[in-house]
């Protein structure tokens, strides 16, 4: 078991402004710790090649792995390369995939390349160049007297799937035998945090491996259950012990694991009934659609959407009755009753779902910011609807709206 | 003017396993930069006697002013005091007002302190000591060897009023007269940032200040402008020269200042028109509307839209004609076109937008994943439509879609 230390270097003057937060070294951490290797130091520098050099200097007189995200770019202030040259000498060559990928790119924009962006295609001679499917710089893993220096673009969607693919299982393979850390996670809605943890507690007060965390999330309650083991089989073996475990005893509320949402359960649901859904949105502005479009495979249980921002389009496209907005109003029970009845109609889908409410900072028809109703009706006659009173900013409403739409969904779904 | 070098140090194993990111540094850069004082590294080491004293130790030798977030709790895991302790030899002393409000305290739970908490009470002599009014440990300022060192609490919230209140005020105070920082930033879209930044190669070579740095973004590019001055009227009025100079040149790229955002641009000249729009949604499922709708007042200029994810919709709700989805596709030139018309007529607005393509990851129809067909339709006979390839995943794909929907509109309106 030979444990390496390993430290994350980002490189960029945004940071030091607190312009981003380096949500690049959590994340390059988080995926660190469950293959098992020691993160000890993270560090910030700015776009100064002296700076970075005497900052990648100490990184290779005290670790084993280092990590580098950012600097890659095209500009002046893209530094990375060069600082590392400065420190090891090492010969650049032009990568030609890289090189051939910006020019393609250029021209497919029709756009002129011009001659900084040749600077992304540069990589050192020696290294595993890591393909960027997302824009431009590559990636690099370079070996130096011993050390393995990982170069990475600081733009996170490019930087993930690098680790993911390449990286980990680089480092997996360079460090060999190691302890092994699995982690996994399971999603609730519909139960608070304490009163999980208090369910809980008999399992998490007997157990030290695996360990079990209750974390609060935007979407419900999430419990980390993380074993540690000499092999993987093992580690894995105890997390499914303490999974049924827990699951014997809120299962109920659980409706995914480690990264699965919420409208993922809900499509597999909906999927598994072989039912369409449709949903009528106003105050949530299509945010419920897009999250379900958001899945691959989508058209197989979701016909579609009208959003019904404006009262006319209430009137003139969902054919809510003239009495119900003059008696009831567009926020009330009895308006998002017939929003989901008839989006459902009008879609002709198994469920119709509807949201109206006040998403803010402005009263509607003297309701209250954060009130909202949203209501379910099925091609069979079921029918419900609920008023919420949702707390926080039009962005937090408008989201918590959507959220418990799909809580209301899941619920019905399920049984 | 006596130019100040700051580095922020966290202590805290929980950050390098990836368990919470290290927003504790980016605010205090934030508040540093208002005040003019330059954040040169950001550090984050775990809870190790050893690693931090060597943090201490190297930060003692490269910086003026050293803040220190974390280890100030009670466990045998907060070093932040001992490590101090350790590079200085100060003398610590009980700080009685600190040590009667933890005892207070625990007399209030009725709960018995353990030893352990006493050791939030203790202080360096001489130091200045900040008051904790949310929780136990107190903050420090202390003087040693012309060096000044914050030590601060981990929890955010115990943090941030410590900097506010104590911490600025006394920097300030400290370091006399010194220069005032101010930053804005110009949003870019339809420029490329090389392309951007040759543009303005011969502003940017002859400037040191203000600098002139160009960033990457998700919705096209953004120029940071960052001026130094005594005064902050004068750091302004040096922005706003710079500003107009690179308006000059770029300007019709331009849509936004700071944080404005190109929905929010395309939202005013909407409003500025009194024009209404509708939009026709197929792979981006809402997402479009969504950040209209996110936009607080947006009723008064978005009608509603309809996701016509399923093609049974765009037949029976947009009333797309069967010969167009048969002979041209629902993913085409006419397909867009028509969804802009209808759904503009169906919702009686000036403006009909509409998205057609394939998110991906499968064909649709033959056509490629990353095609897709905009368009937009207006009241007085204008139409255009466009076809594009967006590389990426069924996500990239459909938020690219969605920003050159809004970038459509914004080169239209801005006419």
């Amino acid at each position: 078991m030979g444990q390496i230390k390993s430290e994350i270097i980002a490189v960029g003057t945004e940071l030091l402004l607190g312009q981003i937060a380096n949500t690049n070294a959590q994340w390059i951490s988080q995926q660190l710790a469950l293959s098992g290797i020691d993160v000890y130091y993270h560090s910030v520098v700015g776009d100064n090649l002296t700076r970075v050099y005497e900052q990648f200097l100490q990184a290779s007189k005290r670790s084993d792995v280092i990590i580098v995200t950012g600097g890659l770019g095209p500009t002046d202030d893209d530094l990375t390369r060069e600082a590392f040259q400065r420190l090891t000498k090492l010969e650049m060559v032009e990568h030609k995939a890289s090189m051939e990928k910006i020019a393609s790119f250029f021209r497919k924009q029709q756009n002129k390349m011009t001659p900084n962006n040749k600077k992304q295609a540069r990589t050192f001679a020696g290294a595993e160049v890591i393909k960027n499917n997302v824009g431009m710089a590559p990636g690099m893993i370079v070996t130096h007297q011993g050390k393995t220096w990982v170069f990475l673009p600081g733009v996170p969607k490019e930087m993930k799937p690098m680790v993911t693919n390449h990286v980990l299982p680089a480092l997996t393979k360079r460090t060999g035998e190691f302890s092994i850390i699995r982690s996994t996670m399971l999603q609730f809605i519909g139960i608070g945090e304490s009163r999980l943890e208090h369910e809980l507690k008999p399992i998490i007060d007997q157990q030290s491996n695996p360990t079990i965390a209750p974390l609060a999330q935007d979407n419900g309650v999430a419990i980390r259950i993380t074993a540690k083991a000499d092999t993987s089989k093992k580690a894995e073996q105890l997390i499914q012990q303490t999974k049924t475990q827990i699951l014997d005893g809120v299962g109920q509320y659980c409706y995914g694991v480690d990264n699965e949402t919420l409208e993922e359960k809900v499509f597999q649901l909906l999927k598994e009934k072989d039912w369409t859904l449709a949903a009528a949105e106003s105050l949530t502005g299509g945010m419920f659609s897009d999250k379900l479009v958001a899945i691959a495979g989508a058209s197989a249980v979701f016909s579609g959407g009208i959003v019904c921002y404006d009262t006319k389009v209430k009137e003139n496209v969902l054919h809510i009755s003239p009495a119900t907005i003059r008696e009831k109003g567009t926020v009330s029970e009895a308006c998002a009753l017939e929003m989901a009845a008839n989006v459902r109609k009008l879609l002709d889908s198994t469920v119709g779902i509807s949201f109206t409410g006040v998403a803010g900072p402005d009263t509607i028809e003297g309701q209250q910011a954060g009130t909202v109703y949203i209501a379910i009706v099925t091609k069979n006659g079921n029918e419900q609807a609920e008023k919420f009173t949702f707390a926080g900013d039009r962005a937090a409403v408008r989201r918590k709206a959507v959220i418990k739409g799909y809580e209301i969904l899941f619920n019905y779904l399920k049984l």
